[in-house]
């Protein structure tokens, strides 16, 4: 790998909060569909597409095309929560192919650009409809790492205890969190039904359907179910983080889609906007859309190119099955191929759904692979408490001969780390 | 002013929260340096500006040429906080412009793109270095909306309090806050200095130099020092929110400039992009930065079309002293005519300092103002608890006379909307 | 039930916050051992015994007689934390008999006269040790009504939310709380092992070993141990709250006997002083008594009366075995008893061990039942969420023919109250 | 000062936070009025008088006679909140000699027996009345130990930051705080009365009206009302912490008496029970006692004994105004002893009213004087910031001649523990 010269001023200038670019330490200058390409010309193959923003992969060239006219043309590029020609766009086309086809009436709240703040925004609602103020959330649940959002996500790292005052929330163990033979969503009914429990009456059940950070743990269509019976019985908010399970990456539009469940509200934000702008959402049921003007604001809500390209990308992909089954045939493709590598290692398993998926195995191994990937011409990065799961984030668009490719690059590099001693599972 | 059918998407789908659009009932399709137009052709100069994060106007033409040929290029638009070229113009820019001029060594973190995503980290850092947990902030400070930000902002209506937990932060008078005769860093002083005053040793003394959201009530220069020497005592980082007062718009880069105090911390945003792009990042000392990798992330916290405009704005604006010298010269314009107004109002006075002033009137006389701008051809805002200070707000590059025909339209509607009966000062 | 003038002061001038003499409509005016009498003269058998602070029964001769000679020589009543002879001989008597045959080296802490402040004291000092915020409590458990007591009890009723912020407490299911079929220690084990359990490292566990007012479910002491044995590996103190259980209540001077387990810090009061005098200490390792002198303070920590019945208490009740076997005797005589009533009565059950055994019933027929047993001459209470366990909480001293009087009283009561259609259980 | 043997157990067994038995390291074996003798007999006049738990000194002998007698009639000493002749014998007198003239319609909660639970009850249920949860409380005040009185509790050695997660409460600046040029009140008056100050609506305003820990500040009559009008006018309750000042300290039963103030809420303890025994109420407006029973409780809330006494106290010192007249002719000897003590230090004052003053030298002289003063025959203590104040704590019903001869003592100690150098005011 080459570096050097070309990262002095990251050294010198960046605070060492700094961490991708520790794994994969390439200066990139550009990308196109699933490749990047660093500035000594070399490609690779992305595996991380943005942690999930990407799912239409780098400069999609409809949304481009559009990007480029709007700044051409001296469009607004940022408006505030004023209304913009952009902001309308994106609203009607969000309404026509999303909401509209499933039946829902959410309103659409425009929030500081980031997933974070968007369950902020979410989670301030809940408790000021409920007048309550606890929050269920879940082991290994990855919300953002503002202190309100913070306080429900569950790495220790991020949570710097005891430095943060992070309260409000109550941890329940997500599914599968025991075992197969523990129906975790019993214990929620426990505690929610028993006044001496020790559990507030919670104004929000705030989950991810799969847990992207905490290591693709998956919550099953019945567990879900049950999860939001209860909160609808005990007069919560059921808010979903579809930040990064959203936008299509489990094959739908909405994570929450295949178990049939409608979440009061959605957090959606990293693909939303197509092309990797920042933008951030939180969609709401309009009987809970109680937001005293101005109530929760930030200086980017309108980021004006994002609606540009999100209007595209919605059109573009949401207009009909097509994209839908495009998603799960390159699902089915990565799940066949990620068993076949687990077979091979002892301990290995798949983890996820739809272009969500990754292999857990020895922690070691995986830290050993995401490098090795990166001289192989492949970025891809780990999930997990321990960093245990090789994630399999490619854009949703990646032709099946590069996906194909991908993995045959990383199934060699998971190989060719693993040590010769027999491998300690995760 | 027309509205009508144009803003049924809105009304039908946007969340009740939105709150700039409520006075401006306009839908504007572009805008170009310091005015904008509605989709109806009309034109607006705006005073307004993106409340700060339109400083060099829309759509710079030099930041254009460069984002169009970034984008068209296939530059990385998304980049997590890999390495980037983008990144890395930005950074050097930034070295050479603005940090190594004024000796100052301190890193950049790259945070979500929100101004609150950069306080919150750099609370959180000065809670994890000092391992204390207070933090100081000022009456009618603003620092955002999410729970940690907003734990320091001061408006009541954003607090929501009693649903939120807002811990972690003592309050203290602002300068001025108790009116001339009493110094206010005195009592700062003297709750640091007792231990049985029952404020705890902070972590933090976080402060806007002028309060941009609060009212335009500004510290001087003196008090400034004061606190400055009062964190430093007592083992606190002085973290400045130079959100909406950094980047020019005080005429100096950073609005402590004045003063002669440089912050343990600043968080910038808003202006940092130039072009209204969502960018923020925490400057920090060297010896203060000790985040683990990773401890503080985001998604968006590498807007590579941030990166080239704001590149392009450093280079343009800041290379020499020009700027900073029109900066004042309009202000000074901005203030003689605020004052004229102001004489001519019983009760009201003129606040703030560069192109950050302001006159506050009675609250309601404001509100009719606003209103009637809009009618009259200028967008424009209103700050202070009570919504009482009309907030002059153009951008920094506003030609001279343009600047003076937006006066004129304000004083216009301000003396138009005075009440027969004698005016009550706010 | 005579009430009328006797009760009217209480009612005009009482709080309504009153509960037990809701119930128990009479006015008491002396006691002996296990019995009661009213103002008018009528007896009652106890079976409240001051909700365990009782333990003797009431005016025990020998302590009576002590606490006479003391008042009568001027001896001291209040002396502060100040060493008074009295303190002496309760130390001297409490390291003879209750801490040197134990093995215990734990220091005494004399706390405000509440069992709630010493479970104050045990988690400040806890979180003080530990460096640490979080302690993790159970579901059901009673811990006390001030605010760090109260953020780890479990009544919703008591626990007031929203209205106050209970911080640092993590809830996890205690003993049995998933049903027979799942073992609760194993999801405080997972939490405790995995970096993103969203769990941060605890200060305390903080434990009832029967939860005297949660409903007198228990910790096996395979459970315990479990317990113990988690929180010494995760550095954790483990903190018993023995006000209930302790002083003999289940058999043993300490509740946690039985397990074999020595917890860090064991919070004491109820029948501490034997005469029902306000004491509370709490017991704790040497190694963790780091306080600063005075950094926990109490006006009433030095409650000289109270050290000198209980010394009496201690030198009387355990200077051997004899005590132990009378209330394993009597112990077995009340499950006997209850398990024949439970029989009668479907969906009942007898729960608690030792003279702390109640048996749960729907829960209007356990409020009829106790209503009636004020008329039948006996005085019971319940405890529970839905107050659902009659509580038989005789004093350990109640001659057996008085226990089975009163356990009589209690059979025929609750027979009599039986609906006549068939009963849900609770 | 005699130690060695007498200590060994209490240096072996209790626990190191014990604090005043540092300094006045002797073994008490009894007292009688404002005197106590050590084991050896020694006698010791005594200005500390349970930090004001014993205003009517050791072992009055009309309440020996009254407690003797209920006991040997095996009166009931633990009640719970059962209705006892006792407590109404207490809640009579309470009604006929304090709350009746003067117009107090309060109801009485009986709170677990320490000052802190009393505050906890008062702020839960100011909290409960007002759907609020911050409090304001002030610099310097000093309410207790547990964790909701501890928040407002301004010693730093106590808060023991950043252990305790401390919230909901703001500090202001107490009466005289920033010196006589500025009135704090107003700075109350402005936060609240400002919708973007931060400080959110209180439900209680809490104060002492001399601060007994503090270092015996105390609030003017004007600052007082002032303060208590801004409670009543933004809705929050007025909660006065009378748990030092109260039963006569100040010359008056409540201290608010000279202020003409009728707080909402005030917590009574130490000395109300007369005989330094454990006893703590809330006095509350009716129209405030919203409690649900038992929401909250405490096992020795029916201390029995202490109502016997307390009743006795209440009817000998309370029934006429001779008690009140003797308490100020002796607060003005103490008055006129320590400014001539005072006028020979330069830099000492005096502080505090009623038989609550003190004198203020430099700390070290402080802390030697009250280790002299025990060789020399008198116990006194020391308040403030870093123990700077000698505090004239007698019992109010100190003989004058035994007060002259305490106070020569203390003149004493003082002068000769002056440096010889020059001292320094503290």
């Amino acid at each position: 790998m080459v570096a050097g010269a070309d990262n002095q001023i990251f050294e010198r200038r960046e605070s060492v909060v700094r961490s991708y670019c520790r794994g994969v330490d390439v200066v990139l200058a550009g990308g196109r569909g699933s490749l990047v390409r660093d500035v000594h010309g070399r490609e690779y193959v992305d595996f991380l597409a943005g942690a999930g923003a990407l799912n239409y992969g780098h400069n999609d060239p409809d949304m481009k095309v559009a990007l480029l006219e709007y700044i051409a043309g001296d469009g607004i590029a940022h408006g505030l929560d004023l209304y913009t020609d952009a902001k309308r766009g994106f609203l009607q086309a969000f309404e026509d192919l999303v909401l509209a086809p499933r039946g829902m009436d959410h309103h659409v709240q425009f929030t500081g650009p980031t997933g974070a703040n968007g369950v902020e925004a979410a989670l301030k609602l809940a408790r000021k409809v409920t007048g309550r103020t606890n929050v269920i959330a879940f082991t290994r649940g990855f919300h953002g790492l503002s202190l309100g959002a913070l306080a429900a996500t569950a790495n220790s790292t991020m949570r710097m205890a005891p430095h943060n005052a992070l309260g409000g929330v109550t941890r329940m163990p997500y599914d599968g969190y025991l075992g197969p033979g523990t129906d975790t969503a019993e214990l929620l009914a426990a505690v929610l039904a028993d006044p001496s429990s020790g559990v507030d009456p919670p104004a929000a059940v705030l989950l991810e359907t799969v847990q992207g950070e905490g290591g693709l743990d998956q919550a099953s269509p019945r567990w879900l179910r049950r999860v939001a019976g209860l909160a609808r019985e005990h007069g919560a908010l059921l808010v979903v983080d579809d930040v990064q399970a959203g936008c299509g990456r489990t094959g739908t539009f909405f994570s929450t889609e295949a178990a049939g469940v409608v979440p009061d509200a959605v957090v959606l934000s990293k693909s939303l906007s197509g092309f990797g702008l920042p933008m951030s959402v939180v969609l709401v049921r309009p009987g809970y859309d109680l937001w005293e003007p101005g109530q929760h604001t930030g200086t980017f809500r309108g980021n004006a190119h994002a609606f540009v390209t999100a209007t595209v990308a919605l059109r573009k992909f949401w207009s009909t099955e097509a994209f839908t089954h495009d998603v799960h045939r390159r699902a089915g493709l990565v799940t066949e191929r990620l068993t076949a590598l687990a077979d091979e290692l002892p301990g290995a398993r798949v983890k996820g759904r739809g272009l969500m998926q990754g292999v857990q195995v020895e922690p070691a191994l995986a830290a050993r692979t995401t490098r090795a990937c990166v001289d192989a011409g492949l970025i891809i990065e780990r999930a997990g408490p321990r960093g245990e799961v090789l994630k399999v984030f490619a854009p949703l668009t990646t032709p099946d001969d590069l996906l194909e490719h991908g993995l045959d690059l990383l199934a060699g590099c998971v190989l060719a780390g693993r040590p010769a001693r027999a491998p300690q599972p995760a």
